[in-house]
Parts: C-alpha cells; structure tokens; sequence
C-alpha cells in the first residue's frame, strides 16, 4: 500500500510518514486522553505539543507517573547528534523536555553523541562532530533548562563513564538484532553497529551514578525509539530498569516532505540564521497555494500540505481559535500564501533573534552543564 | 590434509598447530638468519627464543630495525586478557618483550583487555576480569620491566584516551572483515564485534600521547596476528604508521596438545601455583615414554611429543648442550620419565617460588606503572 511507502530510521526518514502506521511498526502506545489528564494533573497545563498530538506516543508513560507518585521518582534523558548546527525541528522536543524538568522538577542527562556522527558519517572528523557538540550545546543551554539539575556530555568526553556502561549492553545485542532493527548489512562498520550501546547507556547512566535504580523518560522524535527498543530488550538482564519514552513527530521539512533534514539547509531553520536568511528560506517554502493569485481568490489553498501552516502548527501559533480561523480563510481563498509567509517570517525571526542572545550568553555557562570523565 | 587441521584465532586455539603453514594462513614471514644477525648486532646476544624459533615470525622487523638505527626510534606494544591468572605460556613472551626493552632502552604499553574478556566471556562479569587484570599485573611487574618507561593499562580504566582512538578504527572496519578475520557470525555480540578496535588503538596510542608518529613493534603470540592484521589495513587510513610484529609459538599444554589453555586448570602452570601443585601437574603431565619401565629402557622414548621435554625447551633449560644430552639420553632409554619430571618440577618451583616473592613486592609498585584517564 502507498502510504505504508515511509521509511524511519535513527539515521533516515524518507516518504510522506504516517505516524498512526508508525506506532503499529514500532509497538508504542498513542497516547490517549487519560493519559494526557493525568499527566496534566501534575503538570497544572496542557501543553500545546501534547494537545496538538505533537508528542503523540509513549512507551511506559504510566509507569513514570506512578513512580513520580509513589517514589522512586523518576529523571529525564534525551539527546542530538551533532552532524550540523541546530534546527527548528531539533528544538522541538527539547522545548518539551524544559517543560518536563520544569513542571515535574527533574534531573536531565543530555547527551552528544560526537562519536555517532563521526562513525556514520563519511565526511565527518571527530574534530567536526565535537565542534557541532559545542554549537548545539549553546541552543540547549539558551532554551533555559535548569543548570543545577542538567547534565550535558559528549561521548568521547565522557567516554570513560560511558563506556563502562555500554559495554554491558554490548555484550547481550547480537548482530542479527542490530540487522533487523536498524537495517545493518556485511558492509555497515563496526562502530556503526557498537553505537547503539553508547545511546543506550544513558538510559541506565543515572542508575550508575545514582547507585540505585531509578526510572527514566526519554522524551524524544519517534525516529530514535529503534535504540531504545533494543536499551528495553535487554535493561533486566543487566538489573536496570527498561527505560519510558515519550515520542513526537517530526517537524515536516520548509520543502514540503520528510523530515526536516540539517543535510539540506534550505528546508530547515536553524538558530543560526540571520533575518535574511529566514525570510528567504520561508519566501521559497512549499505552501497549499495556487499557481495564480486569481486561482487562489477563486479555489482557495490547502494548508493540510503547506509547510508555512505546518511550522505555525507544530511551534510558532500556539493560539487554536487564531490558527483555526487562518485555516479556514485560506481555504475560502481569502488568505494568500503571501500573508502567511510575512506573519511566520515575523514569527520565526522574532524567535531566532531572542533565541541568538540567549546562546550568546550560553557561551559563558557551558561548564556549568558539562560532565566529563 | 590432517596436517592443515587446527584452528588458530586469538581466543581459540584447536588441533596440532603447523606453525609453518601458519606464517603462510596469516600472510606472515619467518625470521631468517640475516634478520637474527641484524637484531644481535643491536642486542649484542642472542636470545634463546630466538635461537630456538620459539620466535619464528615477524612482519616489518627490519623497518623496525631502521627505525631505531636512524630513527624516529620505536615503542613496544603487548597485552593480556585478563579471563584468568596468568600461566607460564602468557609469561613467555613477556619475558622476551622485557628483554627487548633492556636491549632497544624503549618504552613499552602493556594493555590489559578487561572489556574483551567480559564481552566474550559468557560466564565472566566485568568485577571479575578486572579483578584478574590487577592479577596478572602483579605477574608482569615480577618480571621486571623498567617502571619508569612501562606504561600499564586496563582499558575500562583507560577508556576515554582509547575509546577516541578506537573509533578512528572502528570507522574504518567493516562486520564483513570480522566475518573474514575473526570468523564472527549474526550470533556474535556487538561489543565482541566491536573489541578489535581496541586492541588496535594501543597501537596508535603512543603516537596519540607524543604527538606524533612513532613506530610500535608488538611482541606477541602468534595467535593474535589476526587483530593486527585488521590494524595494519586501515593504519595509513587514519595517518599512522602500520605496527610491525614479532611472533611466537605457543606453550604447549602439559596435556600434550593445543595452547596451554587458561580454562583447563591442570593443563597449565600458573604462577599463583603452590609447589605442591606443580609437582602433582608435572607428575601427571603427558610425556613421550613407554607403558612400562622395562620398554622403555629398551626401545627409549620419543622427547618430540614430550609435555615435558617441550617445557624445557621452551622456557626452562636454555643450556642447549644438556638439552641435546637429555633428548639423545630420553631415546636410548638410559632416561626415563621420572627423572625428567622430577628436573623439570625443580626448575619450575624455583621459578615460581622466586616469582612469587618478586610478585609479593609488585603488590607496593601498582601504581607507579598504571596509565588512567
């Protein structure tokens, strides 16, 4: 069938994803509305990215909330792979871990995975995976995410701790798992097939550190939860416990498909860019229009498959009735894509701009977030 | 062809080893006389194991050679894993790498696989070949290597220095060539598929911590050449030099067949061996007589397939004339297997013994040898 046509993988997503299918390929649960109430009864707030179906599935949710509840309590983890700079689409769970930490009062482990990106990646140095590290260290650490209970780490600074960890993991995946779980072939290197220890170990980094076993939620894009269902395989056998996800979807590309790709930087935005930059990347999106204004006054767009609708959506209208109502006038061809384009270049600028002075601030707050070995 | 059947990977040793068609399986070369003659115009002597082709193959002797004679100078590399004590055949080629390094005056890395033997060891946790690394250190340290230019690790301890050299490996090795080399399978773990890496990096390690580009020569059984292979290939990919390599045969087990085998506890000699112990291994070890005392005494013994004869040749009786005597005196019958048993019993418990207490005083020198992150 067609739209089973997708492919998601930590390393690629390709083909218009269907995110209904994707749980059923994976085994993760949606998350439904007794979920979210109960999950707001902590939280005192809906937020938007849950409300909206953003962050849309989960694994063992519930499981944390009773440990929140009942003890042991529970802590966050989540991650970047440096291979560029930082776009919209990676800010998008980070906003939602901030509000995790900030609501539930939590400890974060963030991890850089430099390793990673130097192993996949054929035309990156290590000295190119730490440098990006550094540069979206800057982005998480603008975000605001409490420095006295945020720990932050690149693999091959932290390796030492790190490795210790993965190596128990390392030992119970075989190759055929990695095969079947990640596509692996005869051809694929073999840091390529050892890394996924290093991506699991986090999950159980705070049991070491900790001494004591404490659960742990991984809030993330549902890209990643193949390493994670692999961390869950295997976490009883070496006496910790299976880690929780909570996974969103994936911020579309300016371009109109796929994921939002930091390997093609016209379709993404990233913390970088200058007003200029953005008001030519947003001006070049592909929207729902027309091919003429007068088409457009007279059909109407669709914003089902327009890029500039889907970024208002998923990060920068969090306004229901406001969106609602753009929805509606540009399918009575009241609205052009025009209008559309100049209120989200204003929106995203307006970001950005506050988002670059916090990171330059960041810049002296680094070591306050690191762990090293 | 029988003689073609054994099998010789660095964690299985099965079958009457060839040892000539050995060179020939791993694409190595023997050591020729013009070699000798060439290293003992540096040595000034001729080491026994040399003499005897207990070191028989090398690769890159002679770049070695140049490079100590018109520089840039060369370090040793030689490692251990630790699944258990350490037994008479892991100290033969310490003792040759010791001389070595008094003769050249040049550093040398010992590693100490701690992570390799967890993850290929079924039945053997992390705690427990960390354990035995600090074991079979205080063996290497008995031996006598210069502290001040000996450098020891254990890499779960070393980690994070090895693990950002290992990944510059790793990038580079593909599950194919460990299929090749190693003959892994899907079955085999990711860690174990992994570990070359490792044992690679300590290779590299010393140009890492210099700064610059040094030649390494491995002593080793020749049952390790395979991961040195795999370094060798991907050397100059990464900007190193190939490490060269000198190898030597394996103990014999006192069984009579196979490498002397850490896992088979009479088999061997271990240096944590009371001397009651060896006198009761010795008493039963394999030898080359006759049924009975009186068949002996007519039709003589065959010293070639003699555990014990071989252990005099190997290690314990470097005076060739007695060893000569012996052999001729064992084929006449005028020798038979008690007294040479019972010779050999006493020049491995003054070893062991003497071993022991230089082994007792390593306990205080732990420290002064160890490399950590």
């Amino acid at each position: 069938m067609a739209e089973d046509k997708f492919i998601v993988t930590p390393w690629e997503v390709k083909g218009d994803v269907d995110y209904d299918k994707l749980t059923e390929r994976f085994g993760t649960s949606k998350i439904d509305a007794e979920l979210i109430e109960r999950m707001v009864q902590h939280t005192g707030e809906l937020h938007p990215m849950l409300k909206r179906g953003i962050f849309y599935s989960h694994r063992d949710m519930k499981w944390i909330l009773d440990a929140h509840e009942k003890g042991p309590g529970f802590v966050l983890y989540t991650g970047r792979g440096p291979s560029g700079h930082t776009h919209l689409g990676h800010l998008m769970p980070w906003v939602f871990t901030k509000w995790l930490q900030d609501k539930f009062g939590v400890e974060l482990y963030f991890q850089l995975t430099d390793d990673e990106k130097y192993m996949f990646g054929q035309d990156l140095e290590l000295e190119d995976t730490k440098r990006f590290a550094y540069e979206n260290i800057l982005d998480i650490i603008a975000l605001g995410f409490d420095k006295d209970k945020t720990h932050i780490f690149l693999d091959t600074e932290y390796a030492k701790t790190m490795y210790n960890i993965a190596i128990k993991v390392a030992k119970r995946v075989n190759f055929s798992t990695t095969k079947a779980v990640f596509g692996f072939e005869n051809s694929t290197n073999i840091g390529s097939i050892w890394f996924t220890s290093m991506q699991a170990a986090t999950a159980f980094l705070p049991s070491e550190l900790k001494g004591k076993n404490i659960p742990c939620l991984i809030p993330c894009a549902i890209d990643q939860d193949p390493h994670f269902r692999v961390t869950r395989d295997i976490a009883d056998k070496i006496g910790y416990f299976k880690p929780a996800l909570i996974h969103c979807k994936m911020l579309p590309s300016l371009a109109g498909s796929d994921k939002m790709s930091a390997s093609v930087s016209s379709s993404a935005i990233y913390t970088t860019d200058t007003p200029k930059q953005i008001k030519k990347k947003i001006g070049s999106a592909f929207t729902g229009g027309c091919v003429s204004v007068e088409e457009q006054r007279e059909k109407g767009g669709d914003p089902d498959v327009c890029a500039v609708y889907q970024y208002l959506y998923y990060f920068f209208d969090w306004d229901d009735g406001s969106l609602n109502d753009r929805k509606a006038k540009c399918r009575s061809g009241e609205l052009l894509c025009g209008h559309c384009k100049q209120y989200l270049t204003q929106k995203v600028t307006d970001f950005i701009v506050d988002h670059q002075e916090k990171r330059e601030k960041a810049k002296e707050l680094v070591e306050e977030y690191m762990l090293r070995d």
